[in-house]
């Protein structure tokens, strides 16, 4: 094949022959061809900003165990990491157009990072844009490294950066207001409910601070798995025994890609099993599900708290934040809940694909790479986006409706439990049943059977005594 | 190995050598080693009826058709659908003990239900158990089938007839007495609620119509994926092509199991798609997973308008069952709701298994076809199950609180929609505004306002003609 | 609030007050609001083509319902239908900024479509932006409509014209391209496979017809369901009583649909099932997900019969679009297996968030909508996309690897089952056992045990005949 | 209504009124009724030995606690220790006839546990059955407690107990033989396979070392998310605030538990959550999920790599456990890989209803706690099961088949890399793609290209060298 290379193309060249590029793009060969075989999803899952940052990082500490290492001159090594560091830095996030839908391994995607490393590593050198020289991107920028080494350590590097950067933050933010929440209504007494029925009190507080402890677990869950993807892949190269690679070289990049992240980054002990699966990633995905049904839950609990305003429960208040009907003025929609509670259903549709993916193995690769990769990391964004709304917007102005509260808890028949020490079980149930059906207070029935005096039932029905708050439940 | 017979065993053979069978049982060589070498999930995971009966009818009628083309003698065909009937009949269920995780096409099974059927052929003919004359197991009761084409062919049987026999009725009647009550309830109305806020109002039958209408759509979406599942993988044998069985056979086969289920069971045209694949397995389960998204939202609505006695929404009264909490008395859990919705989701559960080993099968055969049954055929029975308890202990005895509804509804503000033809949408704002700051009716705040007088008010204010009861809605 | 129109700002007003919009857009207040209120996933989860397109739809019809029923003026109708035809043909794209994790009854996606209109229908009358004059975004664009019944007719509008327009076209080409080859490849014998292990053979062309079996039954599953969406919402408004609507304009509205779109719409029978709850919805995604099921075992089929080249089994050959790794040399990835296969998983976990979603409507509204659409969509176009790039890029490219078919099948032991009729079983299976032993042919050690001649082997051993190829089956 | 104790009845009595027990039963009015109103999955769904024990412990405990505390007497706390022990024992399993699809909170089967052993106390003191005296099921078994803090603890018992007795020892004994396999055939040399393509070899002891790192790393996962379900909801009661307990009491029956059963239970620190939440329960559900996915990964290699006899891989043996087809002899199916695998399928489905019904709960309680017991002990004892039997009857029995191993190797492509540094990397392309292109082995095409001696080859390409085995990685 002829190919002149003109204004608006540039050739580049692969195993497979020569290929044209868009003259303004730094991509070479590999990455045209990705990007002209794989026209699937191209709206919405083209990579973003952390993988590409990933894959910066990965690039420039493999330069740097390289040179440490004797195996690429000092003069590659400084051109790559400053190539590379521009790639960190997200100057070139525009010269990265694949997706996720490519095959399976990322190799393209490594291709990809290579091909945009070398060539601008060649403009910082002065050279020709698709010359290989004096960078090339399969001999240096990968060197010691295959895809399947790579890939993968791009899917740990990009997973622990989103979840300390993005998630840890929003999710903790919304986690100390809640907590402070739970401290400001420590003495508001509530109705309790069980089964969605009428249950015996506790606190505001109380209730918040079981979201609370919902949300610290979900988050020492995540922390707790952390773990399971600090182990990176690189060193083990095409089948995980690093043929062609320094003995040293995987301890070497792990050591330089934890002193760049400042995580704990190590050298994966054995590299079969990481090559050719992806526990720890689907172990992430786990415990972000985890969050997500807490988040759920918590979402629900304020929405159905807040159902009215007078035909449901009332017994907390939300902030308005946008119209609700033109026809029916005063209709506050927990819209911020809808969006938590979305978020948390396609938390679950994505963590689903990630372990479906990675329950398809075979042989010495894991072929769903890439869509495993993409889901955790929408998993991470989606829950901290709105798990950030959600506390700016809703959380910050959660209020009891302390009259509608008070409502519901003395006209409560739960409250006949107090009795009980006092005039016994079986009397406690006949002023709790008159009240039930003559429809009138327990207080009522309570005088009207003549078991007490009202002075007795005003000093015995507490219900603050209730909920034991200084039992440091709360 | 030399083996003696003692009251205790019977020797068996099959391919791999002699086993001993316990005496009393009827099943052979290849079902015990089944039994010893798949010790898993043994109590909950057996086959039961459904499945033996459809084993019992797939030998029978392959012996009419076998006979039918000449395959076998008519003594034969005789002793073996006389067995196959007591199979059917439910006779022999104990002799069927292995369970779901086996080999994945059912071979075993299929086997069991061949030993049996030709064992217990032989004692019909007065001959020896295990001598495999006058009926062979493989030789005369599996003649023209394979187990890659039987397992599948009493996936569809038993399928379809749990489904005809257990589900529709049982759903059937819980829709005909929701059905009644939408009539019964038509001109009840109560406040409408959109994002758990109050709107604008409907009538309790209108809501139980939505109720309705879901379980009808889902019960036609089940009928209208039955046909793809009435094709029938018999007559296709050990890979599809219909080896060792004659051209015609698997027509005939349906023909006869059609006539003895009656259902419009068919040859399936392509037989390599039936054996290596079970999409219409998978497109049923699916079907089965809509009825339980409905009947979830069902159960939900209803202990949400349960919800209270006092403290809740409180629009419906259901049944009260079980004595509530020893302390709590008048406290009605609305168990049958839970039990409900705890179904939905196993059948959520049961239903992700089933697509998942769906999309497993390899070349000429999945090997997932057990598992497969297994949970379509308890998402069947646990969704009959419970739509019956739920229809008998529950849905009879929902009752509108008509005092609640009406308080809720003379108290809303969304009613103030209906002056707007009268007095315009900005007077009506500040009415509803009015009401809302000062908490005080509609009507008090209309007054209060001077927009238009009491009679004008209670006049234009109608919620039953907000409701447009009249427009074929219920 | 004292806001001062600049030239980069335009003061919007809605029933909360003044919202300073950027001057660019036509959007307005209630767009602006959900723009900045909902900052939750907005590089990949905004509004697409086909939602925006089928909005212009919605409005347009709507807008002439109206018309038909004298309820706004021609004049209005007019403009409305020219800025709802410009949405529809894709001219104000970018006037859609809003996400789908917004309120869960997509209203502010509804007023977006609106606003837009609204302003652009003033656009077109020389009016001014934002002056609600002649058109107002309410009162005109939005006359006899909810967001309640709007959205979910959105849903299915979009649904079916994405399954139409793009799904079908693409895996019906793709369906096409293998039923050609079955055609072709329809005389190749090969060996079966069941449980991975060798079989009696089959022929290429019936292994293929088995894959196009899987398509066409997949397809018509998906025509099976979608009358279950061709009911829509529209004329049900806030909660499904049709309040404020004619009640004619259902009916109309769903005709002008219809005649819009070239579609069967129409008016749902009970509006109350079809804004409480999306099974149609569900439904649909099901069949989405039996069709990912039945696609991956395709995929997973072809790139294991693709396996090798050398030390696997190697039968089937497919176009090498990408250089395999730089160190070996002849690697061909199978790619848009691997893209296709991953597609699936995402379908799977897309249609769990859909399946999850649908249960948890609660009273008369599903909140779950829009995350609803926005899997379903993604699971059509993906699914389009993939099987489009899979037929371009490797099906229409597949060949039978014929020395390798014939070395497997000569091989193979399983070939023995054509003699039984002829020598009998026992023999036959000396003949076999005695050639897996010794690791020599069948013939070779039929001819060793003298059980026959090698013409009679010759003649008798015959696999093409062993695959029925007459039988219709291909 | 007046009930008459006969022959075949006990009158048992419970708020609700008097009930008729069958007089052989030890259990009272709560559990008859319950036993009546629920008949859904009666077969497959009832409770089972893990959960009966649990309850005898918690009851047990519980009886201690509350004598440490004094507040029961120590001739009750003697009682009910020695029934509680009994149904520790497994004497009474037959008395516990109640299903999982019951009320969500658990109460009828706390209820169950309570009448039991009061009965049975009764009977050890000599008094009469259902009199109460002097044990009494609410106030003395279950003294201090309420099914809302009881069953979730039951849950953690239940759940610790049956991974540490069940799951750890089956697959733990899985891990140990396939790590003897590892260490057995660490020099033997295999090709390696990517994206199901020829790739760089490793040996049988890498491969097999990546199962046994996977099976380490899902326990290890599983252990670490056991700490999550250490802390017990006992001393919460009804709603989380320990209403009518001691404050001491949580922290005392957590100390007995934990002593009982040799774990290290405590009491939560926030019961609110523990109550309303069952997070542990789901995270430890998901870490089931990737031991599920690892065995399935594990599972496939195993069947794939025996793939034949003749036409597939064929690289790895597996014992022949019982008869293929009838028709073809020698035919081994990998069934105990089969069952393996579709375990994996059922705990996906397992957990995914897990994960679904740990999403759902509302304000002080979640009531889909029966469910998510059951689907995570039913995943627990399936995978012990499946491990164990797939151990014994499979992975004690994998042997390589060297011979063709070796002509997999020997013929492989891509031993060519080892050339590189001697001819460099064109030179060896062009001996690759000559081998490829004319189809003969490498060494046939190195010395047809006159590139090297026969000698130099033979020293050169050392497929053993290629796996780095002294490096550490088996």
């Amino acid at each position: 094949m002829s190919v002149t290379t003109t204004n608006e193309f540039r050739v580049e060249e692969d195993a497979l022959g020569d290929v044209q590029v868009p003259a303004e793009h730094l991509w070479g060969a590999q990455t045209q061809r990705s990007h002209m075989n794989f026209p699937i999803g191209v709206e919405r899952f083209r990579w973003g900003r952390t993988v590409v940052r990933a894959l910066g990082i990965l690039k420039k500490c493999a330069a740097l165990a390289n040179g440490e290492l004797g195996q690429i001159s000092s003069e590659k090594v400084d051109l790559i990491t400053r190539a590379a560091q521009e790639v960190i830095d997200g100057r070139w996030d525009d010269e990265f157009p694949l997706v996720v839908f490519q095959t399976g391994s990322g190799t393209q995607t490594n291709m990809n990072a290579n091909e945009v490393i070398a060539n601008r590593a060649i403009q910082l050198a002065g050279g020709v844009l698709g010359s290989k020289k004096p960078i090339h991107p399969n001999d240096d920028v990968n060197h010691s490294q295959s895809s399947n080494d790579t890939f993968p350590t791009v899917m740990h590097i990009a997973t622990v950066e989103a979840i300390e950067s993005k998630l840890f933050p929003a999710v903790g933010r919304l986690r100390d207001v809640l907590d402070e929440k739970s401290q400001q209504y420590r003495e508001v007494v509530m109705l309790g409910r069980t089964h969605l029925q009428d249950a015996t009190p506790l606190t505001v507080g109380q209730l918040i601070s079981g979201w609370v402890a919902q949300i610290d677990q979900a988050l020492d869950g995540i922390r707790q798995v952390l773990p399971g993807i600090y182990p990176l892949a690189i060193g083990g190269t095409a089948v995980g025994t690093g043929l062609n690679a320094d003995p040293r070289f995987g301890e070497v990049a792990a050591r330089q890609i934890s002193q760049e992240t400042g995580k704990p980054f190590v050298s994966a002990p054995n590299k079969f099993a990481v090559l050719s699966a992806h526990d720890g990633v689907v172990t992430v995905s786990g415990a972000l599900r985890t969050l997500a049904g807490a988040l759920m839950k918590i979402g629900n609990d304020v929405r159905w708290y807040a159902c009215g305003p007078r035909a449901g429960i009332g017994e907390l208040k939300v902030p308005e934040n946008e119209p609700g009907s033109s026809i029916m003025p005063g209709k506050i929609n927990p819209t911020q809940c809808e969006a938590l509670t979305m978020v948390a259903v396609q938390v679950f549709g994505n963590d689903h694909a990630v372990a479906f993916a990675g329950s398809q193995g075979n042989f010495q690769l894991n072929v769903y790479k890439p869509v495993m990769l993409h889901n955790v990391l929408t998993s991470i964004e989606l829950l901290a986006d709105t798990s950030r709304s959600f506390c700016d917007r809703c959380a910050v102005g959660i209020e009891p409706n302390e009259k509608r509260i008070k409502e519901h808890l003395d006209y409560s028949l739960m409250l006949v439990t107090a009795l009980n020490p006092h005039i016994g079980y079986e009397k406690a149930a006949k002023i709790s049943l008159t009240a039930y059906r003559e429809d009138i207070s327990l207080r009522e029935a309570a005088l009207k059977l003549g078991f007490l005096s009202a002075e007795q039932f005003d000093s015995w029905v507490r219900p603050e005594e209730m909920t034991h708050p200084l039992r440091g439940n709360s």
